[in-house]
């Protein structure tokens, strides 16, 4: 890549960013359009629907940006939640790491390389000058001037390891103080058991409660065995839709009732016929729906949800194994209600196993024919070599903006296209393993990404061709402004509404990958003070991973636990702290059945219909 | 390695394995040598010292073999506890591996081998043959006899696998079986806890007692605090070594003064001053042991054995993380009392974080260096080079018997006097690592051990040498007798007397290492196939190793938990068990002193020299 590619790539991305800027502005003040940017306080009846028209909601200002900064974190653990927090966070810390990165990279290294003599290119034409001469390979071999780079990446894994153990600590002390503010949450007092043993003759439920009552007497309070219910789950998604058209019938039945009354004659007869219709055969349904909820006593599937009375109680049983044969009475924490995947039950121990052996081969497979885009890309870079293959482009290839563009803009326009492909693949991937909640689905989905995105974009680019295609993604001006817009808290605030808390467990991932990151950067300094002729440099920088991976281990005793579970300590104290609150026997009756599939929460629609959201729609999406 | 040469071999181990025999079993009726052959028949008591002299006595026989094999396994069980158990089945174990080994080697493989041309060697001199001939690389390539041992690759590992399952699950139920009928000990209702905050001004001790009173107010006991006993362990060696000299003048002086009783005269008057000069040291030392015991408050350890009413108590304190911050409140089990490490507790934590570092990098580099005997013994096996090196030998060389033995036994022998190195210096690296108890240690240096034995004679012989020296020890018939004696459990009736009791926790070791075997074999197998340009055998045999991991990974859910912990379910059962027992209130009495250091168990010599084994001693040594 020349340099004159790199900034026109720089010219248009800062271009569609003020165009964006300028229009999201706009688009914000549209009354319209508050539905789109700031759903939460519409759905919280705090925005001002002002139809009045006034000039000032055509004008781009951006006073916003000030406004976005202002709220506080408190304020954000408020509205959003602790994993709104962390998320933020990481934003903040990437912003510092970047900075400091920029600085050094900019300001000391940058000029470093180009006064170097290592490439032999003519000076005269700047702008048609490889990148290559801002690069480390311009610096003279064995030259003394690489000690700056030594230094550099000394100073740069301080920095980056000294932010590294801060935010881990801050997060740390947030997530307990969150957990000490927290009201009783029905997930902190229930575990999923599976595996559940049943001796022929009896009943699921049966065998759970004897279990539980006999070694967790003081403890145990309730549980709901999973029932098989993707029979049932069909019917009602049948009964929804019918109950949505039926909606929809009948709130057009009232606007022409309503014009009959203003004096207007009608001719739905026929459609009043068809309501009436319409309205026993969802009569029907419902009792259909009715008598299969409570035939359901067959299809039970060997898991329950076990409830508990205090946290620690739940925690005991959580991590002792509790029946002797350790695939019985499997243990595992239970998602919030919300967040449960349902589905997943109605696959058995050895399906989901070779569910798993698949995903993980098609994940390999998608990982590795992924080169493929990749290799594209590379290809458009190489001019030269596309005019070899496509030789009609020549004529178009010779004017220098179309070239330009192609090799400084479309390379990354295809790869973002096709990575962009990438995560419903591996969300579908993820819901294939057996996850029973979400949260853990789109977790895994995320570690899948980034493994991905690791492998393809960083090695596959490191082999396939040159490194600094990826250096000039991290260092490029619009970058910058790219990164500040996703910081900016505004939308977390106005946009964002937190489908489950995973109280910031995130944070333990991006600690991992920065340092994966840095012992990287390692490993190919080492091999550039190496191919540089400077070997008492290379053998200086062996200490620098071994140095970071141990900070790493220390981090991983010191903060890794806390992430993982709540301590006896905080648990009790949190007990203990319930057992005050009157408002806990009311929780405590609600935790019984918070764990009822959607599916066979009691239905009710007959006479419903008009509301904006039925008991039966509320159930099934909550 | 040539025929003759291993022919050599096998008669020498064969002829010293028939001397050891008749020796043993003329030597283990002599009276005399009984507190040798049976320690523990003579400590219980129960060995019947006749010194009536008959010719029987002199005159080898074979009978004890006979009573070797008679006791069963519950004898074992009772006398020596699960260890031995699980030791012999390990032995009985590799026996069948082994022999079901030997026998397609032997009658399938070998024939097979032999039959084939490949290496064009002569045939009408059969003791100079090369063993090679015997190996697959006789088989010719291509040739469709390649899929018998393709067959047995399959058929072996089926085998093995099979075996391996019921070992797991007959050494797992034996190991639920051996906790439900054991009695109450300490260790099971303690855990050892480290890292305790202190806030100034108080001590460690009033910080355990309020911790645990407040968060394990039903089942918290007792705790003993650590303290720093160095010194005062000097001090009671210096009093010990005392003791043991006026213990043995004392009886002498009674020897004499029964030989004066006897008309004899004496003239030990000095020896007499010389005795109460010892004797008023050892009061003085005694003394200073009572004060140095009673003053040591200053000198705690951060670190205490804490003590639960119930094992389930212990295990909930065990696994959940007690403390906030995960680097306090750390806890451990506690190793049974007689086999707690005390020197480890006067290192500090950082200390033995160091020492951790630096016994790997010793390790590294002890087996790295153990390469340089195994190209020695190489060496030996190629004497050709052997006289190129040493000129001065080629004389002695050139005699027939002498070139054998050294070709084909000193290698070996060489090799086991450098092996036989190697374990004092592995315990020595883990007695540094920090580990709290004895057997912990012992384990330790196993498993390095284990790795190192892998790495050095597998790896090194393979990179450096012949394949076929490891197959010809395993192959080898001298080594049936071998495993027949070691598996007869005379010895561990009679002989073994367990310091430690680990439930067997040793056998996923072993089932880990024989994975690892049987997947390098399949490894091998690969390559050779490929070698032998049978590619689709090659190819077929890819599985093998994929079956066999995801077998592991079968046994590892199914069976490993059982042996990391007793379940929730064991472990309410037995607490349930000793409710009714009424001997569990002497039992808790003793428990509280249990993890008594033994530097500050009171000690009391004065008057008692002359006894076999004094209060001190014994308390030193338990």
């Amino acid at each position: 890549m020349i340099l004159s590619a790199l900034l026109t790539s720089v010219g248009i991305n800062l271009g569609l960013c003020f165009l964006f800027f300028t229009l999201y502005s706009i688009l914000r003040k549209q009354p319209g359009n508050f539905h789109v940017y700031a759903p939460r306080l519409v759905a919280e009846g705090k925005s001002q629907r002002t139809n009045h028209f006034n000039l000032d909601r055509l004008l781009p200002s951006a006073g916003w940006v000030t406004r976005a900064w202002q709220p506080s974190e408190e304020d954000l653990l408020s509205t959003s939640g602790l994993d709104a927090v962390v998320f933020m966070r990481i934003f903040i810390f990437s912003l510092r790491v970047f900075t400091f990165a920029g600085i050094i990279g900019v300001f000391i290294l940058l000029p470093i390389n180009y006064l170097g003599n290592q490439l032999s290119i003519d000076f005269s034409d700047l702008p048609n000058k490889s990148l290559d001469s801002f690069s480390i390979s311009n610096v003279d071999n064995g030259s003394n001037r690489l000690w700056i780079h030594f230094s550099a990446a000394y100073v740069f894994t301080g920095v980056v390891c000294y932010l590294l153990y801060f935010e881990y600590s801050y997060i740390s002390s947030k997530r307990i103080a969150c957990f000490y503010s927290s009201k009783p949450q029905p997930h902190q007092f229930t575990i999923l058991v599976s595996g559940i043993p049943v001796s022929s003759g009896s009943r699921v439920g049966e065998s759970v409660e004897s279990f539980f009552t006999k070694y967790h007497p003081s403890t145990y309070l309730s549980h709901t065995v999973v029932r098989r219910t993707n029979k049932l789950q069909g019917v009602i998604d049948d009964a929804e839709k019918l109950y949505r058209t039926l909606g929809h019938l009948k709130s057009k039945k009232h606007t022409q009732q309503r014009f009959r009354r203003d004096g207007f004659l009608g001719l739905s007869g026929r459609r009043v016929d068809l309501l009436d219709q319409y309205e026993k055969k969802l009569e029907d349904l419902e009792d259909n729906l009715r008598m299969e909820q409570s035939s359901l006593t067959g299809e039970e599937v060997r898991a329950a949800f076990v409830s508990f009375k205090s946290r620690f109680g739940a925690t005991i049983a959580l991590h002792i194994q509790q029946g002797i044969d350790p695939t019985e009475w499997v243990t595992e924490r239970a998602p919030e209600p919300q967040d449960v995947y349902w589905p997943f039950f109605s696959a058995s121990f050895l399906k989901r196993w070779i569910c798993k052996l698949v995903v993980v081969v098609a994940y390999i497979l998608l990982t590795v024919s992924f080169l493929i885009p990749v290799v594209i890309v590379q290809g458009l870079t190489h001019l030269d070599q596309l005019e070899v293959w496509f030789p009609f482009l020549r004529g178009v290839l010779t004017i220098t903006f179309v070239s330009q563009v192609i090799t400084g803009y479309l390379p990354s326009l295809i790869l973002q296209l096709f990575l962009s492909l990438v995560p419903p693949i591996m969300i579908i991937f993820s819901s294939m393993q057996g996850y029973i909640s979400f949260s853990k689905i789109q977790k895994s989905a995320c570690t899948k990404m980034l493994w991905f995105t690791i492998w393809n974009i960083f090695f596959a680019n490191v082999l396939s061709g040159s490194v600094l295609y990826q250096v000039n993604i991290i260092l490029e001006p619009k970058e910058i402004p790219k990164i500040l817009a996703e910081v900016v808290p505004a939308q977390l605030l106005n946009v964002f509404a937190p489908k489950y808390e995973t109280g910031g467990k995130f944070w333990p991932i991006v600690h991992n990958s920065t340092i994966f990151s840095l012992v990287l950067m390692h490993i190919i300094a080492i091999g550039i003070f190496g191919l540089k002729k400077l070997p008492l440099a290379s053998s200086l920088t062996i200490p620098l991973p071994v140095l970071t991976l141990l900070f790493n281990e220390f981090c991983r005793k010191r903060f890794l636990p806390i992430f993982r579970d709540y301590s006896a300590e905080c648990l009790i104290n949190k007990d203990r702290e319930d057992q005050r609150d009157p408002t806990m026997v009311e929780f405590r009756d609600k935790l019984v059945t918070a764990y009822q599939d959607p599916a066979l929460k009691p239905i009710q629609y007959s006479g419903s219909i008009g509301r904006l959201k039925s008991p039966l729609l509320h159930s099934a999406v909550a």
